[in-house]
């Protein structure tokens, strides 16, 4: 069971970003991106109006810091200096990491944003106001392909997130309050995610668990973003569910869709079409398959039924340490101002979510589950039963 | 019990964004932030890759969604007309928002950013290659100010928040788990708002339930920022605690230092020292106050205590739609170049937390609470009781 990404990914990461700063004319890299940050040092914080700003040069690491990040940043040991401010605005967080990299010698830096981004209200100066930038986005490209050791980490999340779905599955019935039953399943997988790795579990999330499941019924069903409603399960309906888990930050997404008790005609009918659009999209990945040839594959197959007037949303996303990342299995992909020339293909390493939806007025249709694409292949993360059997929740 | 901001709250907000837009050149004010576009319409959406844009002319207000979301805006009556496109990339999200922009005559826009935010890795173009665009930020300052109705919503919030509060305190014992104590209280909380509420409650959470408590215990109450540990109670622990609830998507902050079964005279000294501060903090409180003031005082109390070493942050922040919003309860808020000339001091409408704390090197001390700047002084909206006899919890 890895619950932790090993020093030598950071390592590697490392090296692959020098080896891009190496072919630019900076003297540095900066990083103001909290998930960057976490990926480039394993310092990992939650972005707020306070600014963290990561600098990486040919032979140094270091980073600029909140007093209250002190303590668990001291605890990463690849980061070779630690610069702080007391608060945000009294510290000036930006003139502080302008003076570590004054030290650094950094007169010009490849920036991941110039200054901070404006959460939660923050503003500030600019870095350009104090050194020459330049933009790069290495870190978001980098993340698309993952490691074997990154896939080891979703695969365990999906792991955590079947048994809160099989717990979620257990609990639902007729007359269950839908909001209770989600917590119950969040509750009960996180303990025993919790009670199984003891101290092997990394501690990255606060004032909850690490696994949840949840779901959303009925007509809100029919909304892919539906929100859960204050509304007792009754016999018939569907359930539109969703689990997963924190594993050192990553996750990984199973959605399936359920019934209580008994299931209509009609709706075994869209499950059906759901089913073989899933289907379809699974048969279609692999390396070297163009990103919009998947989502083609679907959209054919909803023409073909004459249902397009029911599909909301394209295929699916690739995945890691957001919930979803680039790229998109979409049909716009390949022609994409914004995607590079060699980008249009799916690559070993990519995780994708894979997601066709149906949506009549009243009701939604969609699984969605987790599946790698290898040297050959596929493979699948997520392993709770798709079919509809194993769906039809009954007393 | 409101659960819901009314109608009139949107045309007052409307009124005074067109009066704000009259007084430019521009034909429309666009909005791209999740937030700010349900401060001003009321649609509420999660941000995602896939852009949304709200324009607002002198007399039509339009928005451009996916195609995921029309369902849920077309319930909102305010928006006079929807412009669809189907998904990200594919759909061209911002060229579907310069057609809209087209079409409302609007050559010339004063936007909250130029181009949809980089969220889950959304790259796109600028709106200026569209049309003339100038920048704006009306709504980040308008919310600084709450209305009675929105403080209502958060002192609803705060109620529920007190409830899940009190559910963590009868689950916290030594030998029981930390984030099923926190679970199972936001669980309990929740399911009692929604059973209360009925009809009433406006939806709007996904998967989980409405009203949240947790909390983190020993060594990690020494970051601010701490991860709930996988270690169960022991008998002297100090736990910081948080607990909130969204009432129409407004929060409440409500947090207390508390103790399991006992409390050492070290724990003692430092608690009274943080409530204190507290104190000091809130007396300080009120229209007309400088900001910078009210941590200024809290800072020569450290001070005088020689405890500035155990200090890690200011001392509060407003609370609204967001967790943390501007203003910052800062020492240099008031010097901030990025703060106007009149925006120094608090208002009446402005919500705070406050919430000094104090950090030895094993354990935290803070408690939080949400007060309201009124027209003569100040208004509580928490009120779990704040000594220390109430906030140790015993077999």
């Amino acid at each position: 069971m890895p619950t932790e990404l090993p020093d030598s990914e950071y390592r590697s990461r490392l090296s692959e970003v020098r080896g891009k700063l190496s072919n630019t004319d900076a003297d540095a890299a900066v990083w103001f991106s909290a998930t960057s940050i976490h990926y480039v040092s394993g310092f990992e914080h939650v972005q707020t109006e306070r600014p963290v700003a990561l600098a990486v040069t040919e032979d140094r690491i270091e980073i600029t810091v909140p007093r209250l990040e002190i303590e668990r940043v001291e605890t990463v040991d690849r980061i070779d200096d630690v610069h702080q401010y007391f608060d945000y605005p009294q510290g000036k967080p930006i003139a502080t990491a302008a003076a570590m990299l004054e030290g650094l010698g950094a007169d010009s830096v490849a920036v991941d944003s110039d200054g901070a981004p404006g959460v939660m209200g923050y503003e500030g100066p600019s870095l350009s106001e104090y050194v020459d930038v330049e933009s790069q986005s290495w870190v978001p490209r980098m993340r698309w392909e993952k490691t074997d050791a990154e896939i080891e980490l979703i695969q365990e999340s999906a792991n955590w997130a079947n048994l809160a779905h099989r717990y979620l599955a257990d609990y639902a019935e007729e007359g269950a309050h839908p909001a209770t039953v989600s917590q119950q399943a969040s509750m009960e997988a996180s303990r025993a995610m919790l009670d199984t790795l003891g101290d092997r579990f990394t501690e990255n999330v606060r004032g909850t668990g690490p696994a949840r499941a949840g779901f959303i019924s009925a007509d809100e069903t029919a909304l892919p973003h539906g929100h859960t409603p204050n509304r007792r399960l009754e016999r018939g309906d569907v359930l539109i569910t969703g689990a997963s888990a924190n594993v050192d930050g990553y996750n990984s997404e199973l959605e399936r869709t359920m019934f209580i008790g008994e299931v209509s005609d009609e709706q075994e009918h869209y499950f059906d079409l759901m089913l073989e659009a899933q289907d379809i999209a699974i048969d279609a990945l692999g390396p070297g398959v163009p990103l919009s040839a998947v989502d083609e594959q679907v959209w054919e197959f909803f023409e073909e039924q004459h249902i397009t007037d029911l599909a909301q949303h394209h295929v699916g996303h690739n995945i890691g340490l957001d919930g979803h990342e680039p790229p998109y299995i979409d049909k716009g992909w390949g022609d994409y101002d914004y995607v590079g020339e060699n980008d249009d293909e799916m690559a070993p390493g990519q995780v994708y979510t894979i997601e066709p939806g149906i949506y009549t007025e009243n009701e939604g249709y969609r699984h969605s589950d987790t599946i790698a694409i290898t040297e050959d292949g596929t493979e699948w993360l997520t392993y709770f039963p798709r079919d509809l059997a194993s769906n039809v929740i009954s007393e």
